[in-house]
């Protein structure tokens, strides 16, 4: 990686450094940043981004078709091992398992298959839209989430869709429905990896829901699909909740780059917690 | 397992034999059935099955909340060996790995969440409704897929929506949209385990593009999260493909019992194979 790449915040905090190698099993040390948390746990798109990044490095394949995280503990600023593991790699695609430890501890099982975005041959047929919102400049900026302390939204600028985060005013839509525009603050291009962070980056829609009070709302596990590599700049997206039962609940997400053009999709199942 | 149990023909193609236990380590000896192939390969949703029943027995835990299974290689009837890793046992959720290997290969890593679903007391709701669709014994009997060579519709009844499969006509609708009714044909009454089979079952919507031609649509990466333990009987199903790039796709499922409740989502990542 040059000094360039390097001088972005979230390529400086997603850095692990490669302590042995034997066969398909790479081990690295990584520092968790506290500068991605919501309240005191950092981010889980901040921390999948990091075990994808190590899983690409692994591979030496460009992009994240698809990516599987199982966050099993609650993960902490600070040092943390990531173990690789090389599953398969063929001559399209390859898959790697990355195990994030902490103080001994397995935080987060992540399997990702990557290959090469821009050697696609097939046809094309979209029929999602992106949302339909107001320029960033007429959304709402400001931290939004289920606590006030955000050392997040010193790193991510977000744009909220007027109207789509109601929970805030006491005051909610019962539509568990959120959308708007986000890119890095320090300018970081938005490019394949960067679209992991924000498949997760985003306040909780079903927040919005009245019979969904949390203090937080945890994920079990997050699946995130790159399909294309997205233009540089701001991205746009949707997420919802459709389904919340028994206070565990889906949140899907679309995620489109500046130029409209579908980019990612996520899905998680995350619960509420009071 | 019971007798009753293993009079069912699922249950006995997705019985494993435990050969060795070490630790979190289990081994388990299988035999892949032909009885639930399309083409020569068997169903991707037959296999997830097996491995997440394996998976919930190494955990001893009944429900699997979220299951992604990645498929590295075509898996051939006969026998496998399955591996299983515990990861985290805690209370009120387990996860563990499954590894299927076939000839020395490994042909399936998957992981899977579970835990109990009738232990749930978090709040419910649910915006998602049932495809409208007339009742099993007025849409369409009979086989259906991209090929004819369907041991699996000997196993499963399917009652597609009428106008759901246009491909076979040569009519294509353009709407990458199917639902209908499924159930097993031997009477095996539908529960949580089985909705992992259900959510790979349905013939690929994708299909119905006039720019999709295809013989086979393999699965990347299938992940279902069990939502709801589901009534015993038939299961009404939708899935939707709303962005095929570059001839890669999701396929996105929403799974119904028969009183209507939402009792599973899935999402894959596929492509077109010629």
């Amino acid at each position: 990686m040059g000094m360039t790449a390097m001088s972005y915040e979230l390529d400086r905090d997603t850095h692990a450094t490669r302590v042995a190698s034997e066969g398909d099993r790479i081990t690295l040390d990584a520092e968790i940043s506290s500068g991605w948390s919501i309240g005191s746990a950092p981010n889980g798109g901040y921390l999948a981004t990091l075990l994808a990044r190590a899983i690409g490095d692994a591979l030496d394949m460009p992009d994240p078709f698809t990516t599987t995280a199982h966050f099993l503990r609650v993960a902490s600023p600070g040092p943390g091992r990531i173990e690789i593991e090389i599953v398969r790699k063929g001559r399209g695609h390859g898959t790697a398992v990355a195990r994030l430890i902490q103080e001994s501890k397995e935080v987060i099982r992540a399997i990702s298959t990557f290959g090469d975005l821009s050697s696609l041959s097939g046809p094309d047929a979209v029929t999602l839209v992106p949302p339909s919102i107001p320029p960033p400049e007429a959304c709402e900026s400001g931290r939004a989430g289920p606590t006030e302390e955000l050392s997040i939204a010193d790193r991510v600028d977000m744009r909220m869709s007027p109207g789509s985060v109601t929970w805030k005013d006491g005051d909610k839509s019962n539509v568990a429905e959120l959308s708007g525009w986000a890119r890095l603050r320090d300018g970081r291009p938005t490019d394949a990896l960067s679209l992991l962070f924000f498949a997760d980056a985003f306040p909780p829609p079903v927040l919005n829901l009245a019979v969904a009070s949390a203090r937080w709302v945890p994920t079990l596990e997050l699946t995130v699909h790159v399909r294309r590599r997205p233009a540089p700049g701001w991205v746009r997206a949707v997420f919802r909740t459709r389904a919340l039962i028994g206070g565990y609940l889906e949140e899907d997400g679309e995620v489109y780059d500046e130029t409209g053009a579908l980019v990612a999709m996520s899905r998680q199942l995350a619960r509420l917690h009071r």
